[in-house]
């Protein structure tokens, strides 16, 4: 599963998609300086809030892109995709973890993804808060702060009664999953809750060691795939796999501990 | 419930507890910044952290008491308690939240209270790797970062349906209790999970509307109590009342809300 070089240099495109970071960075933290502009977009009753740091950042991300590369292809969260003319297209999802957003909690996160031919090969988990930027390119990963850049490496934890775990909402899991869950939760050393997609950041730079979740979408989990195999981890889908189309996503600093978790969420 | 001024001048000691989050933020920062030292004091297969920054900065506000105010008492985490031979005495946490240092995860604080014959009269919740304090003193509340210091308010939030609740970790609700927080859970606007004090202090902010939780110890609660207050919300057990000691604990950002949820609650 070592994510593979491609045969592009990609430099030019990650220096690229650093400017997009900043752009959504300055939308999203006028919002969140301000206290955020919450709205209510889900039916049933769902509690599904939008900011408008949220919408203004994927605009101004898109403005860019569509200047500087009129041929790659754009998937965001908020706006209709744009199809690809080429072999690139773009994944935007400019506040992961919308709910700590609103709650004042520090960890939502900026996640872009370039894809090749639909398979992301250039992930950026950008921390706006925490003035983190987490980059997974060519292999490897790497963390740039205020302090400078250094190079990510996964725990390498082998065995779940070692293992810190986290996943963002428990009452994410319904009936089977939720079972799965426990079953996993039961035999792992301590595990944390809340972080949506920084959870996968600190995966990457080796603080936590197991994630496991439920109903993501492709702008939530395609950044996060050449993070964590570029700091040496594992990602999947529940059964071992690499199917991601069914948004329920195991990451894992060994590859030990991916197939432990593997087999404790199969049925 | 609104905090009593009290006959003594405190700002001498406000000024001291200050202080004394400098000094353990040194401590602290300095083990999270070069990663943590784990250890495992809990028995029974519990998993119960400390860390060698935990140790480290109890040690340097307790010295820093012990010569300055020999008089004041002092109730830590990690050391036995000091008997006061006058009125004030010290409550002392410096790392709360040990489990997301562990993991990495920036919302630990530290909790520091000084308590007037058993009262807190003094809060002030530290939180070193998002340098921001929060000190609730004299029925006041106030943050200090590096932009300059802020008055807080709670937000007034006087509905349920309305509310963002959080709770440090749904799975430390057993049987009754459990049931009682799915009945809050379930009518609430939305739930956050995994932030220890640091949900009080946003509660304060005005971010965070309600907060339920369980197993609280003295030095957990004790300096909540000024911060909530201060900034005009509501905080006591969950029966409505003031009596801590059975470490059930509700804050609420509005007298509606508090007794909502302590109805709902109470069996």
């Amino acid at each position: 599963m070592a994510e593979q070089l491609v045969d592009h240099d990609l430099h030019p495109l990650e220096a690229f998609a650093r400017t997009l970071a900043d752009a959504s960075r300055i939308e999203t933290l006028r919002v969140w300086e301000s206290g955020s502009s919450v709205e209510d977009k889900g039916g049933e009753g769902a509690f599904d809030p939008v900011t408008e740091g949220d919408r203004a950042a994927e605009r101004a991300m898109r403005a860019m892109i569509e200047v500087h590369h009129p041929d790659h292809g754009i998937m965001g969260e908020e706006y209709p995709d744009r199809p690809a003319s080429g072999r690139y297209s773009w994944s935007l999802d400019p506040i992961d973890g919308t709910r700590s957003f609103i709650c004042g909690l520090p960890t939502w996160v900026t996640l872009i993804a370039l894809l090749d031919e639909g398979a992301p090969v250039l992930g950026l988990i950008d921390v706006p808060r925490l003035s983190e930027l987490y980059v997974g390119f060519g292999g490897a990963a790497r963390l740039a702060t205020n302090s400078g850049t250094t190079h990510l490496s996964v725990s390498g934890c082998t065995s779940l009664a070692d293992a810190r775990l986290s996943t963002t909402d428990p009452y994410l899991f319904a009936g089977s999953e939720a079972e799965a869950f426990e079953r996993l939760r039961r035999k792992a050393r301590t595990t944390r809750y809340g972080h949506d997609g920084y959870a996968y950041a600190r995966l990457a730079a080796g603080s936590l060691d197991l994630i496991v979740e439920t109903g993501l979408k492709p702008h939530d989990y395609n950044a996060l795939i050449p993070v964590v195999r570029g700091a040496g981890g594992f990602i999947g889908d529940w059964n071992g796999g690499d199917d991601f189309s069914g948004g329920r996503v195991v990451a894992a600093a060994s590859e030990a501990l991916f197939d432990e978790a593997g087999r404790l969420l199969g049925s």
